[in-house]
């Protein structure tokens, strides 16, 4: 699905859907042009080169999935892979690559996927919202900022899991725990990679003199990076809680375990001296003169539970119960 | 609440809180004005934007909460965001977010809640205090070195309390230390965090050539930039102290253990021939010519004991015991 | 096996295996002259130093194996050492060495065993494929895309290895899994080894000012350095992910030994209390009163039953069972 | 107490202790002048301020405890905070702060507790040794170099200490040893805290271009930095070593308990047959065949032997023995 | 002992052993005069001074032991220390120190033993070798070519017996390897100490703009500077394995240790139930039915034969044997 946005202050905001048209109006240097390509369109890489003579090896790029976020200035334009990110019903989140080319007075985006962002800035800008009146640009910064902002529902669900982990740790840890564990540590890993090199991106988008960025959207840009660098920072922290709780929930469950064991064999270890006892007088010599007594019964049962009594109350004194 | 400060070299310290004077007061470069906004008032975005004109960018980062600290710089003024710390009963810390804008003539802090280094300085300079008299970027030294140095309550809280955890690691280890422990991790960790960018901030605002910053108050800049360091030096230490704490606790209560299974163990495995013995002097064979003899049951339990003290001797040996 | 590859406009592709005719096709500027020797090849020396007259440094370094990849800068032509990479039938993966000399109208390869990358290339010349007609830089890009390329069924065959090892660490580990993991564990460090070197190699391809590499040229070196990045960049996340994998493991395994331990703790510990009574009962005391009651017998069974289900319904609420 | 060395060509060295001889002294530029203030002098920070007119950023630093070593280059003079260190009897050692003010023809030395570096180089002086004769500057070297030569007893401590652990662990660890290893790694860590910066401080001294430090002696400063270089190196490889040996004591303390509890366990398994079989024929059943045949007890006995004898050799054939 | 070899193209190679001749030779500067001083020779310090001119902070540095590789550029002469390595029969290596002070026409070498590779270079001089016609810093590029050669012997022997760690840890574990891994890993952290500094000083001289260093000769210090990047390559890989093997030891050891106490674990626990059925058919109740049935006693048999089945098949369904 291709879709054309043209903005002039001649003729306000346009909306087109023939690429044939394209030539035309980007020929005319008032005109803020928007191209998305939503979908593998087969059209585009055709376009790409024949209407904007893109870099062979930026369009080969654009069209393959690249997994890294880069950004290359070919002078006129610049070419920028970055990727947006949603949380999905089990817990962990999925990535989106979107492509951008950035030139005088045209931005072209090319995603695989619907893009949240990317329609929603269609939606406003058809509305007569203002970013592309400002000039591409800015578009770009509009839908940069609401990708970068996506990432924040995710960095709230990691926080919610985080915090029932550490939780859990501490309070009943079973196995399920360990699992949430490891598998939060994968995304809180997963997160880092994705958006730390994109903060460089965003880095060099507000630094780097760039041709096609105005300096007064380089500000703007700017603030972008801040939330990156707010996610990454977050992203770090989550990280070491993570670890954390791990280390605690190793810990904790050990523990537990140990006290366990401990106790058992402590019980075990007290009633050990009774059945040698018991044995002792089970045994069947003809001479053993306690058996024949009166109160012999008697007194060995008292005195197997003296040491019953004496050996817990030494176990108490020691602090091992 | 609102309260603007202004001095002037004619005037003397004057106070007002009426947002309309400040045109006029601004508009006279021979006056130092600061304008302090405590918690969200309404009229602040507004004042923030119309008297003062800073970017837009700058005025949401002001009202929002952005949790990162930050510097920046748009030539007439700059923008800055820090935080300042005081600790909790619960032995904990929490930090608080004071906005500053620093211009040629004039300071604007914007917070949320009060802020004890603000109202001494306020106190400081109704009182005449020297601080404003020598420029409005010695006034925002002074607020950030009170700022910096409520830290160190925080960091003296932190030293007592692995000071305890150190004793009670090697006195009496316990569920309840293993809970310290990790509760210190995580404010340590904390500190690190809000401590270290900070320090950079300072180092930017003491090292770079800022049009706002006196070269003569630079150097009080770095000052406070010297007691960031030692903040993030004795975050840095402590987190070491409380990692070994960690490993120390659980060296010390896996031996702990270790022992008491061991000698209970060895108990059990001493006893464990006596069983057998009585177990074979209580089978019921009619042909067992032992049982017969006049001395056999004492022999036996003298051999019993002889085991039992061999055993004994034996582990002592070995120092098992 | 040496051969030689020669392109100009006016004769087209040539190919020729006499070392003996290189002095003249390399004096004629026009010609694009690609120079390949495989195995040791004793002429391979010789030719080097009389018909190139290469830095003896850089022909003893071609010769040898050099194991860490290098790039020198000799000013009229560049001496490159790189690895490519190809999977073994056990899941490992091997590495071999490449040397190349670029100069400004000729490519000299030399590599002691068969490459892929290179035969590919040569055969694509001999079909009038069009990388050499655009200079030897552009062979150059075409070979190294080609073995850069080659790392990733390595990858692939990583990703395949290490999701394996996570689904069994879960499922049912045991012994194999671990020499699984640390042998992965070693073929990612070997990978981390042999292409973190490389892409600072073709970082210095593509970013250093090099008399022998076109603007042009060094636009496609780039998209290799590219690649590499992200091969590093997979390398690491594979080494957190068998990292995570070990970890995981080990818990997993002390956890599920720990659980055995503990319930044949409490079964042992259940019954001794059991063997408590019943040698009681054995003792062979004159006067034991129980012993003549006529329901003495069922009432200590019944006792027996009564203290093992009390028991285990005692560990139930403690959570143990 | 303050004492006041003074050297001039003309005069030689002279010993003042009156504060107010300063002025005088100072005026004239052929005068090397050193000021040494030990404890907390009263009459110091006026001197400071009135015959210096130090920062007072600077006096406030010199009067107070900075814990962190520091250099703050002010034109004419430098402010300088080092630490000295001396061993003490329980194997630990402590830091004493040095502060020091470098002018062109001054030396102003700053300490609250009496230090051997400084009093040595003070008696040198006044037997008439070099140092100050070649300018304040080589008499802060002389002393610092002194300063930082009192490390190495620190550091053959530790090496001694060291040692003796390593030598424990694989001897005899007990839990004393365990203690040692802790303390051990605290002092290390300190010792990297106190030389890690302190050789930054140097570095600058050596490198910088100061004003008061002139070319000559700033070779000479090189060598304190080298010296701390060594000191901070030897830290690193004392860490690693402390490091190690914890890792060295878990592991032979678990490995011995376990080889101590898997010999007991082994022990008591191989008894546990035999209760069984003298369990069998303790039974009252009227009816056993065994019980009354001749040689039953000793063909019992006889098989309780060979069990005990094949469970050994089957523990020993799977090397559990 | 002390020898003195020059060359110059008119009279070649002569070798001398009388300091007394040093100006002389040096003096003309034709010469490419070579000192070299073996053993702490009393004669040394005074000509280094006298003859040479050198600083008194490198002639100190020269005749003690710094431990820390050097460079250090005076202008008309570097100093230079570095570090040969040898293996020893015990499995470890031991460094020497050699010092260098290289001049315009002349090297002067300085080492407390004899060094194999300053001998070599001697011997193949006086047999008209060609280094030294070269220039001196073709001379020491040979030595430093050697002594760096010198440590590959040492990366076999290390590699070698990390292969037959790794083998010994996964087939027969003991006590042994485990002192073998931390020998080793102390080895590996020595090397890494040792080679890393020396790297660095190597780089220095390879690039940074020496007088006395040639551009000619400073490529071939490039390659020195090449192998040891090998070298500490390696050393960082070795660490990897040794660390690794450690790991995989402590895990084998554990695995190994805790099936074994599993297993006996499970035999005690099936012989449990036994001792407790024996216990009670041997309590002396008047009216225990079950004793007087004829086959009361075989039944028994039978269901303890059956309960031990019974378990056995319990553990194996639950895979715990």
């Amino acid at each position: 699905m291709t879709s054309i946005l043209v903005y002039s202050e001649a003729e306000g905001h346009r909306s087109f859907d023939d690429l044939s048209l394209l030539p035309s109006l980007l020929a005319n240097k008032r005109n803020q042009v928007w191209v998305d390509f939503e979908g593998p369109a087969p059209e585009a890489a055709e376009s790409l080169s024949r209407d904007f003579h893109f870099h062979t090896l930026a369009i080969e790029d654009c069209i393959s999935e690249t997994l890294l976020p880069k950004i290359d200035d070919y002078g006129d334009y610049i070419f920028l892979v970055l990727h947006g990110a949603r949380t999905m019903a089990d817990e962990t989140f999925v990535t989106a690559e979107v492509n951008f080319f950035l030139g005088p007075n045209y931005l072209v985006s090319y995603h695989d996927e619907p893009s949240r962002s990317i329609s929603q800035a269609r939606e406003r800008c058809l509305r007569g919202g203002p970013s592309i009146t400002r000039g591409v640009d800015f578009l770009l910064h509009e839908i940069l900022d609401a990708m970068v902002d996506h990432y924040f529902p995710v960095l709230d669900q990691f926080d919610a899991i985080i915090d029932q982990i550490e939780e859990e740790v501490f309070a009943h840890p079973d196995r399920e725990t360990l699992n949430k564990i490891f598998s939060m540590k994968k995304e809180v890993m997963h997160l880092r990679r994705v958006a730390g090199p994109q903060r460089e991106i965003l880095n060099r988008l507000s630094r780097d003199p760039l041709k096609v960025i105005s300096p007064t959207a380089a500000v703007y840009f700017r603030d972008v990076y801040d939330h990156l660098a707010r996610i990454t920072d977050l992203a770090e922290s989550y990280r070491d809680l993570v670890t954390s709780a791990l280390d605690a929930y190793l810990s904790v469950v050990s523990n537990r375990l140990n006290e366990i064991v401990k106790l058992l064999t402590i019980f075990t270890a007290t009633l050990m001296p009774l059945t040698v006892i018991t044995g002792i007088y089970g045994m069947n010599f003809e001479n053993m003169p306690e058996l024949h007594t009166r109160y012999g019964y008697f007194i060995v049962i008292a005195v197997m539970a003296a040491i019953t009594v004496g050996m817990l109350a030494f176990f108490r004194k020691k602090k091992w119960l």
